[in-house]
């Protein structure tokens, strides 16, 4: 299992730039082992496009390194958090792309304006509420993951519907099955906050789509 | 024919990354054989950088599968509401190409604002009304190709002159008397749309270009 | 002096991709033998990537051909026009270039608003005025081309100082002393306009920079 | 050491383009040897990608060359003043790069926004004031330099945290403990200063991050 992790969490990693979402190092990707509660992660400093099966660092749910040389991302207490309270994320991709990076920075969840977004997220990515300074000095990335927790659990969102939601003055974090899954999530995520943008650009008074159809098309496409 | 329409689409289909109007798996080509009432359609699933004159499936009118292994696009209803009403469009295009998927999220006409419109589109590309509650879960991609029909008759538009269409909440449809027509409408639609969104941006109160530099433009380039 | 103009215009026309200004087969160029009257001008229909020193059409300046098979581009007109008025206008670029053609669709200038644009531009780009019906229906080629001449002289601006314009509801126009110099000035026209635009968008009230600035960097790069 | 600047510069040069900040010949790079006080900077004329450490200028502060051929960048007044007024900047690098000019021309300091801005800048990125026409009349260049120092003199910035700024009217500048440095620090300037925009589009309420964030981001960064 932590062998065929290595290599998923690597390929999804090599493939960040194919994908069109990676910018300078930023972004990580990781993978769960839930028989063995173990994390693979990829290493702090090291670029995505650099990534491979050997270079991966191994933790405990407590982040605690397991195997490899170097340091896990410094994200990892973020990914800890998704990953005990959302059971069926078992790997999870964040990164700085431009487009969702900017509904993260405005603060405003994305809204679901066409089918495009209906088909991957049954409804808005949500962003999460500003952290307070203690929150921000006192272990900010563990801070970030709790809104994001938070955020499904206050609204009553599902994280197996919604894959993704944006992190206030940070940035985009998808998840999903499997790296590649959770890296496809991330790419449509980035995908739909630009199509978002122009649609209030070309109509300001535009609603979000209805329910029949975020129904119609995210079952149809997930039957 | 059916032979040479099974190179047209899958020609098309090959296509369609180098217009720029790939993403994803999204989109599908089809064409008609009107002799035999015969559509040559991308199979489901498959993307179009994948296309193939073997793998192309053939249905009648009613949607039933002729040749072929695997099902047509799901978007196989659309596409025959247009062949019904349309007689001279032979092969129509759809795609989620961003440009004017975002007028079609904005549930807004293209207006013409230059000649760069108006040699390929003779007047406003139409998007079509939103679809009720009953008609989104009943067949909901056969109503919306009824949705576009319905807006070119109740607005005595020329699907002639005006080879392409929104569909609201979803992106754009073209056609044009082979697949290689409704693929270049379909580019030139996602130009357009482009020009269109800039144009207003830097002169909210712009109004369309008259009729008479639409009939110069559109006549002198179809003559 | 033909031979060479033919190299000169057919080189340019293989550049138009190069600078990205080529949008399926929109835009032409032209290059004028002053001492014998003769323009050199890209054949109709065959796209810029296409072409060569032997397609080149040669006319006089009435339009009528004198050298080449087939006909020039149907925008020969215009450029007679401004060859006619401009003295020092030896090259002449049209395109349909994304940013430039926005401000054209949008009847605007494109105000000076860095010394970007200084450098090449010594004030405001010039958009033309609106075309009657008769005006569009008569030759609108030509009439495009002297409203072109109509904005320079009527707000007595100088073509050598500003080497381009706008043709309303249209696209760019740019000129030289050669093919180059007049695709680089289109090249710039592009880019200036692509920065108006944001500059515009971030900051509503604005102002164009003074002439102390236009005057210091328009002759800075030109002495 | 100057072989080792020439070098450095040299690189520098060649990597605007990988980074996406070379526009046709905008921009120039310098570094400066502080022991020697001495100037390693790219020739006027030459473009970035044609740099090579042979082709390098040496001058001493007051601008005199000590050697190369040819002449140094015309903008070496700007630098000369930003390294007598900021010990830590051993790098220089000025581009016309296309998201951080229109915030130049618009006139405004870019706003923090996220974190991508806050492990870089720690604070607003300063635009300079406008000069006055005896100021752009007489060595522009030097004045624009003195602007920027001014900047950060005037509200107190720390050129070591906010490693760039805005020229108004003009483009951006960043600086470094060497040119490669420098070279990141604007490539993070243009690509911050798109975020930024497109933030302000899709939330014109939006406030820039508070210090907890700024500080946590930019001291984990660089600690």
């Amino acid at each position: 299992m932590l062998e065929s992790l290595r290599e998923q969490v690597s390929s999804a990693c090599l493939l960040m730039r194919d994908y069109g979402l990676a910018s300078f190092a930023w972004g990580n990707i990781s993978a769960i082992d839930r028989a063995n509660s173990l994390i693979v992660i990829k290493p702090k400093g090291t670029p995505c496009y650099q990534a491979s099966p050997e270079r991966m660092i191994i933790t405990d749910l407590s982040g605690n390194i397991v195997e490899g040389d170097g340091l896990p991302s410094p994200d990892l207490p973020a990914h800890i958090e998704l990953y005990k309270s959302f059971p069926k994320a078992d790997a999870i991709v964040h990164t700085h792309s431009p487009n969702a990076t900017v509904w993260a920075q405005a603060g405003r969840d994305i809204p679901p304006y066409g089918v495009t977004h209906a088909e991957y997220f049954k409804g808005c990515i949500p962003c999460t509420l500003s952290l307070s300074s203690s929150e921000i000095e006192d272990n900010y990335e563990q801070k970030a993951g709790l809104s994001v927790v938070e955020a499904f659990e206050k609204r009553g969102l599902d994280p197996e519907t919604i894959p993704g939601a944006l992190i206030f003055n940070h940035g985009p974090i998808a998840w999903g099955r499997d790296a590649l899954e959770a890296l496809k999530n991330a790419a449509i995520l980035e995908t739909v906050a630009k199509l978002a943008y122009q649609t209030e650009q070309i109509n300001p008074e535009i609603m979000p789509i209805g329910n029949a159809i975020l129904d119609q098309r995210f079952f149809k496409h997930h039957k």
